[in-house]
């Protein structure tokens, strides 16, 4: 929790819920696992309308986050405002544009997650997508390192990543996972049309539910003993592939 | 300071003394301004000797450094064997190899630092270069976000990246540079026989004195709004470019 700032930081069932009808983009909402009531349910409600993460805890996480009085809910605010792909993507083929996406199945480090933001702007990727649990907070450090590429590009956050890659593929996208275990070169697919790139976490990789449906698997070949590229790097080598195929 | 464990640091004349004929590498040495003696004079020799930058310091950050007795001396240990480049080219020509070298002239940041070593030793790069002074330490941060490859890929300090370039280029190394003022794109230069990429800070870029002598200049073409990609997401992009070339 070490990166968020407090000013970030709203507390309070009531507190939580004037933020949400204040317009405030909310980032994640840690509740006390024990939790109930009519007001706690009605906030409960709005956010999954919202489709804000909201993470059961119990009290001493919410204890250690705040020692103010946090009735059970402490929530984050987020400074960039979240887009879904199907708003993205039918207006990128309004617009007469081939979609160019990048998704991020749990890259978790925040700095590699900004480094790859900065990456997709340069490099004009249209969206960026992410899951709703399990990756990186886009957090002050995530938009320093992103040198406020995180402010520019449309960031999609999705409940299911998986459903995410059948709606892409369903509108003409061509899915293309990033793995090592892939037998043939980054190099050697087909970047030319409607295209997502699909990027790992940092550890494990692409969830294997996703990896299944995808298009093409292409990997970067290596040398020496390491056998894997940081991913914020092993991005940037694909998404520059692909942009040297569309220009 | 802050990334440099106390157990790196080795303080007083004669412990850094016996540190250098105990045959431990030194990362740098920052010694008092005023420090004057028989035995400071044999140490600055043995330190000039092994070509281990010193940097004169007031007494005041010192003693920031070590509440202990440094005696006006206090000395940072790597855990790196720096090597130079006058071994390491006429070694790779006896292999039998074409060098392929990356210089670091001025990255400062550990994570880029560890992170573009990562991906030298996965593309098989011969060695690193770095300058004696101003560059970022080879602390125990940049060789945990190098996953280890600076244990595995020789890294060169040298005293004077000019006249390295001069000595890269006498031993036909073509030294390429990569830089945003680059008028032609990083994929129309040739990698394919010994070559040296060169890399520059993350706020100004390579140092102008260094620019003028290389024998190319390269750029990664960018769109959007930012204007520049995160140094070693650019180096993996050249990296790679080179290393599809000459595979």
């Amino acid at each position: 929790m070490k990166q968020i700032k407090e000013k970030n930081m709203v507390f309070g069932i009531r507190a939580v819920m004037e933020a949400i009808d204040a317009g405030k983009e909310i980032e994640k909402v840690f509740m006390r696992r024990e939790l109930g009531g009519e007001l706690a349910k009605e906030l409960a409600d709005r956010l999954s309308e919202r489709r804000v993460p909201v993470l059961r805890v119990p009290i001493e996480k919410l204890n250690r986050m705040t020692m103010k009085n946090h009735q059970g809910v402490v929530a984050f605010t987020s400074s960039i405002e979240y887009q879904s792909v199907e708003h993205v993507i039918p207006a990128l083929y309004d617009e007469g544009r081939l979609p160019f996406i990048v998704m991020l199945d749990g890259v978790t480090d925040v700095r590699n997650f900004g480094a790859i933001a900065r990456t997709c702007e340069c490099a004009g990727v249209d969206a960026i997508v992410v899951p709703m649990k399990g990756g990186a907070a886009a957090n002050a450090d995530a938009i320093k390192t992103s040198a406020g590429a995180l402010h520019k590009i449309p960031v999609c956050r999705e409940n299911s990543l998986h459903n995410t890659v059948s709606y892409l593929q369903k509108c003409g996208v061509r899915v293309i996972a990033a793995s090592e275990k892939a037998a043939h070169s980054y190099v050697e697919a087909d970047y030319s049309g409607p295209v997502a790139i699909v990027l790992g976490a940092e550890d494990t990789g692409i969830s294997h539910d996703i990896l299944r449906i995808c298009d093409d698997m292409v990997s970067i070949p290596v040398r020496g003993q390491i056998g894997s590229l940081n991913v914020s790097v092993a991005g940037g080598i694909i998404i520059y592939e692909a942009l040297k195929q569309r220009m």
